[in-house]
């Protein structure tokens, strides 16, 4: 062989690029319109397919075939997946077309996004998609914002801001270590909060003890008054609240914190308010479901991820606050090579811990140009009545309770058959149950645990879930049980 | 029209997404076929994007033809060419053709690979990159790894487990604020570090005051004898070190900090050594720079960022440590709906800020197949050769001097005219000559300041960029010159 055809410079040969990308099409249209043939969750061990990939990497080039059989022949027998219909764990974030094509496109120019000079078009379709975002929600016009890739990151940017927003304590000049002249500082959030509010408390420095968890009432929802007693009992105690955390739409059970009342009381206490609406954000597209946000007027950030609920491919998370200002004092650092255009353009690397920013918004704006605001309505409508259709099912059978009220796409149960009386075996039951289910390969539901409880979750947020799939969840559940009772 | 052709439920149909697939691919192809036909950067004004597109969502689904001729009417005339082979400053990331797929397949697949079992491929081909990545890059067997969105990302990793280690002083239990039973923190990176130090260290609640900057040599490398001399000075002044930061490729110069020499310091004084390879070391594959990462063996962590210089698309930041163990108490929240696997399943959700995870690894998978090992080192050496060639150019002329060793990609230098003799006066042509060499469309470099002086700077690692691109680059430079001057 001649060394130029074993090591030739520059990229793929355009054409081999059209034929592979045409070949990768057809592959993501196969699996797509297959996808029930797979199990939902593969029925593999740890390490059954590290083992069918070579220990080091290829010394000389492949053709891209090998990589197409290798992904049918190892990869597959691994994939969890998130675009089944019956997958109904977690929040199902899907994938759609629109997005796919979005992603593509993204990767195929490249551009990264974190000046404006660097990429004009990603910074202003970014700007353009967020007042987009704020319409098809109703967020107050005074709300900026930005994209980021996780609600983890958001929401540890939001609490960055509020420590930022204490400006006297100079924290971003002198640090939080190994000084008398500041308090401990304390951020709020109900006991159902997502961990990733522990997360960011603990990366930011504050510590685990820089959390303090407020009781939630019998709908697992925090209990104003309980962080109305917080707040003065730590005030009173030395330390300084810097951030309360609202949940609209736990993790566990998508119960809403009470925005309005939550609200109030930081307004009054002049503490930064930051609400994680990652999951149920979207639902507020419906007016019938307004009424989660009500009060988010009160808000100083939020997060909303399309990519959860708004057949947006992971990743894209949307943070919105009216302390734009605050946000970027807590971010910009800046460098010298990154000067270039006037202060009037937004530099978005100026407002968060990433400099690289990929082009997010293509997602956006290629999804909701397809499917229209009144189509993803019809679609998150349909979600909502299906989980609804779910509940009534397991209301006429006398082995299941609902666990909390079921108003979005997700819905918490478990099963008391009879036969069982003490909690501890009924948990056991439970568990027996779900992995009998998740075993099966035809549905996948996740678990969580409410007052030491074992709770069942079923989540209906699948671009592809339709309703013939919701009762074929509900009959493989109740053949199960039946098995095992 | 009857209501379900304007809102039917499900995905866009899977032939319309195969025929608009075809058409993305054929836009791409299309697209970097012909990119020497665009300015590589645009020639707008801040403004000129937003207002083409509209100020609120669509209300009915569009066809997406529309959306696609949006794309070249509205979009095109923003964009940076960063796959222009005239794209010649920053570090240029360039995509390829298998990258392209790679991302393309993980937008189709869209799984989510927070934990093993939620996708048992992601996280297995992850770990395998990353001993793929161990021999390419030849490093320690006692390496192990994570892959995050970017090395700003992984910067604040690597400072958050040195502050883990840390264990004693109870922050990730206590935090760091209003205790008076900590010292204050610090941690040390050269002048010529980036930025991210600094953003994360704010980020992380040490305050700029907690990072203490170390003077460079004439070379721009760090001095390791000031290192020490800093060290042992602020350990007098109640100062805890925390973390040394070495780059490896710095952003202005590509200066490499001595890792080896540093490295020792640290490990006798027990400091967490984070090395910043993210651009540089990409160049470890060839024999002949493995001696930038002499010593390498006594860092803590390292990064490096294959979407630099590696043509990935942007985002894939690789993350070494030899301490996974303290990243993941760093980072590691539990929840039980993610409990699921046993203890002896890697969930790599546990090592970092982010829970939701992109499939990035299979990029390298594709990409790294495609080329070879020798196809990727036959690119980047050939990119070091054209740097090489552009400073013998530039040598033959009186009119520019080189500022900084040009051992990588990049060159820096700048215009010294005889005609002109004050400093500033040569800053302000040089800054002059770029602006306009940028605004020509033919050619984009960047800029750097040092010692005071205005700098330019033509960084070659575009895997479209030939020969001929490097010698229109040069010509284009003196002509601009000659017209000014």
């Amino acid at each position: 062989m001649k060394e130029d055809k074993i090591f030739p410079l520059g990229d793929m040969p355009i054409e081999e690029f059209r034929e592979n990308g045409y070949k990768m099409i057809d592959w993501i249209t196969d699996y797509l319109q297959n996808i029930e043939q797979h199990p939902v969750l593969p029925k593999i061990k740890y390490g059954d397919v590290k083992k069918g990939i070579d220990n080091s990497p290829p010394v000389n080039s492949e053709a891209l075939q090998n990589v197409f059989n290798d992904l049918d022949k190892i990869l597959m027998k691994g994939i969890t997946h998130w675009n089944h219909p019956n997958f109904m764990a977690y929040f199902n974030s899907t994938s759609s077309g629109p997005g796919i094509l979005a992603e593509l496109l993204s990767a195929g120019l490249n551009v990264n996004g974190m000046a404006w000079h660097t990429c004009p078009s990603a910074t202003e379709l970014e700007e353009m998609m967020i007042e987009w975002f704020k319409k098809i929600f109703k967020l107050p016009e005074n709300f900026g914002g930005i994209v980021y890739d996780t609600a983890s990151t958001s929401s540890m940017h939001a609490i960055a801001a509020a420590r930022e927003q204490l400006a006297h304590l100079k924290i971003r000049e002198k640090g939080m270590a190994g000084r008398n002249d500041i308090p401990r500082l304390r951020i709020y959030a109900s006991e159902q909060a997502h961990f990733s509010i522990d997360k960011s408390v603990v990366t930011l420095g504050f510590g685990l003890e820089g959390i303090r968890k407020i009781t939630v009432d019998s709908k697992f929802r925090m209990i104003p008054d309980k962080l109305n007693e917080a707040i003065t009992e730590d005030k009173k105690n030395g330390w300084l609240p810097c951030c309360v955390v609202a949940t609209v739409g736990t993790t566990s059970t998508t119960s809403v914190d009470d925005v309005d009342e939550i609200g109030t009381i930081c307004n009054a206490e002049k503490i930064w308010f930051h609400v994680d609406a990652a999951y149920a954000g979207t639902a507020t597209i419906l007016p019938e479901m307004q009424w989660i946000f009500k009060g988010i007027e009160k808000a100083d950030s939020l997060v909303i991820n399309p990519h959860k609920w708004m057949f947006t491919p992971i990743d894209y998370s949307l943070f919105f606050t009216k302390k734009l200002d605050v946000l970027k004092r807590a971010f910009s650092v800046s460098a010298e090579y990154l000067k270039s255009a006037g202060d009037e353009v937004i530099n978005y690397m100026d407002y968060g811990i990433q400099l690289g920013r990929r082009f997010r918004s293509l997602k956006p704006w290629f999804i909701i140009r397809y499917f229209g605001a009144e189509g993803l309505r019809s679609r998150i409508r349909e979600h909502i009545r299906l989980a609804k259709m779910f509940v009534q099912l397991m209301e006429k059978s006398n082995d299941f309770e609902l666990i909390a009220p079921a108003h979005l796409g997700v819905v918490c149960f478990r099963a008391i058959p009879s036969n069982i009386k003490s909690e501890d075996e009924l948990n056991n039951f439970n568990e027996n149950l779900l992995r009998k289910i998740n075993k099966s390969g035809k549905l996948f539901l996740s678990h969580t645990k409410l007052n030491g409880k074992y709770i069942l979750r079923i989540s209906i947020s699948g671009l592809r879930t339709k309703e013939e799939h919701v009762i074929k969840a509900w009959k493989l559940i109740i053949n199960t049980l039946k098995e095992i009772k």
